[in-house]
């Protein structure tokens, strides 16, 4: 084992004391010790740093009484800094700022472009919100092969880009430090730092063009070896059934995803869209609430097959409960009834009380989990890593 | 924040002690100290007292050459203490006499009795390896609906028990503590802890009368929210399949158990093999052995449904490998083909390097997990928690 550094410890120590807060809430010093096994006099000497970088804040005096003086309570300091979340969607794309804690400042949903336009639309859009406001950092979603370690689209097939260095051309064109992850990631993120979601052990369903979902055991993320956990979109689910985009026969997808949902109500009616694979459900949505029968079969059929492969991964997962998201949830008055028959029919018993539910948040909830996500990775990268 | 009392302090520390000695192996007091952020004197405390209970044992010098005096290595003292590992499966019943580290000194393996004569027989063979060995505890591995916390089997529909108080029959027949789980979890415990499988991420599937998977993300067991993770044998492969005894349609179990491919053979032969729903897959085994065409096919449909089933796990988690093992693996060779292929055909390409493999431990993974477990228990509880 090597020795650290007197540098590296420093930066270690107040990483412990920036996720001991985060976890635990706002701390008195001598609580800080306690919880992070550091010495009182470490606590004193990193805290006063991470007060002076900003990155705590002093916040009223501890509420429990005790036998000599109250002991300051020190927090992360949420409120200060403001983040860019940026979801970029096949179909619709959504843009916030917010600070640490989540607060929305500005908010704005547009059609996505596509390929070299969708990244001018990004750059714009961008450009335009770092105007506005002191932003610190961009926090994006993509859906397809991220690297988040190098802060990489390696393959967005809907978006059809590939190899984009989000973080080398953010740095380059705004100065910014830029964070990237998969949007059903960033959905489960936002999950685990909202506070209205106490669950520790949950899924976030994310469907949309494809199906993905966010797994949180224990409070974390699980991400698989590889990095390429949660493709629930790819479980078999027919094995005589469609083919899917993947190669394979019978996927989920293939049944409950936006573009299965229109082929499904093509197949229904004989009608041809005419969208060149270009559409989502949101088409079929309107044809529901125009009271077309063969789209609320559609949702309906997609919701049998859906109900299934939840009951699978619940089976399998045993989570508290499962948040269903994701551009077709929002036709879940047309699938709910289905998905909760073939569910309930698939379930075993041990689970039967794990309940589905869409998250309270709705449709921003991607683009605030990037932003959040882009506090914390700043704070830690970029004023406790490098500059303490 | 409550004020911890010094002796639970002191508790914790032990076991934060401890607990870094079994994830890094040995070290010296000085990286003790760097690795748990405990003061050096406190650690020099508490390694006192460890070593004084057997806990910790001194372990040669340091091999890094550093200036000053080379530090003593400390580890933890797995060779001093012998553990019973019983592994009560529904055909065959493990017994295992281990110290910490694994090394067997006692094996013995007997076909399983039923109900009542079940409990006379697990009696009769502790009270025997109990008058050989001076064991300090004891770890059971049972089918079924385990409460581990409370050391009882609340129902082992295979082994016709419910609601068995093991912890308290044990301390009142042996006084000796007893330590309880699922098989399979036992399985994952033994791959966790045994040195040669480095993975992180992995499955072990239980292939017997039912279909269980032991989910080991980072390191640790994922057990769910309310301890019911693992039930791959329940996810539906089929929905217009065969019945299962949980009551839903389709489930793996009813394809590819032990028990489901004796029903498969009798179904393919017209013959009744007269077991009255207690034959396992043995039995078609021995027929493949001897060139029975139906009971080789009879396996390849059950390793059909386990590959797509497999298949559908990986998709879902990502892990680096999938172990296969229980009763029906003995079955292997007659397994793979088919396993592999349908696995081939339904993993999704991110997953297409996720290899399924035997565990190289062989058939006393369980009983073996149980005793090293009970190891572990032992000391952070009956050493530590209580007597420090």
């Amino acid at each position: 084992m090597k020795k650290a550094s007197l540098s590296s410890l420093k930066v270690n120590n107040a990483l412990l004391i920036f996720e001991s807060l985060r976890n635990n809430g706002p701390m008195s010093r001598a609580n800080i010790a306690r919880e992070t096994h550091l010495m009182p006099s470490t606590v004193s000497y990193i805290t006063s740093l991470l007060l002076e970088k900003r990155v705590l804040k002093e916040k009223g005096s501890e509420e429990v009484s005790r036998v000599g003086k109250k002991g300051v309570l020190l927090d992360i300091n949420y409120e200060d800094f403001l983040f860019l979340g940026y979801d970029v969607g096949s179909a619709y794309s959504r843009v916030i700022v917010s600070n640490g804690k989540g607060d929305i400042q500005y908010s704005k949903r547009f059609e996505s472009k596509k390929n070299d336009s969708l990244l001018k639309q990004i750059y714009e859009n961008i450009q335009t919100v770092n105007k506005k406001f002191n932003i610190k950092g961009i926090g994006m979603a993509f859906p397809g092969y991220v690297n988040p370690e190098k802060g990489m689209v390696v393959r967005a097939h809907n978006l059809d880009i590939s190899n984009f260095d989000v973080k080398k051309v953010m740095k380059k064109e705004f100065n910014l430090p830029a964070y990237v992850d998969h949007n059903t990631i960033m959905m489960a993120r936002n999950l685990i730092s909202n506070n209205s979601h106490k669950e520790k052990d949950f899924c976030i369903i994310n469907i949309g063009p494809g199906i993905g979902v966010g797994i949180v055991n224990d409070g974390k993320i699980l991400r698989g070896y590889s990095n390429a956990a949660g493709e629930l979109g790819h479980i078999t689910i027919n094995s005589d059934g469609r083919k899917c985009n993947c190669g394979k026969k019978g996927c989920l997808e293939t049944e409950s995803s936006s573009k299965a949902i229109v082929k499904t109500y093509e197949e229904l009616s004989g009608e041809n869209l005419n969208c060149e694979g270009n559409c989502d459900s949101s088409i079929v949505y309107k044809l529901a609430e125009d009271g077309n029968k063969k789209a609320i079969k559609a949702f309906e059929r997609a919701g049998y097959y859906l109900g299934i492969g939840i009951a699978s991964l619940v089976n399998i997962l045993n989570p508290e409960k499962v948040y269903i998201a994701g551009g077709v949830s929002y036709g879940w008055k047309y699938l709910k009834s289905s998905v909760e028959k073939s569910y309930k029919e698939n379930i075993f018993y041990a689970n039967k009380d794990v309940k589905l539910e869409l998250p309270s948040i709705g449709e921003y909830i991607t683009a605030l989990g990037a932003s959040t996500f882009a506090f914390e990775k700043y704070i830690k990268e970029e004023l406790i890593s490098r500059k303490l």
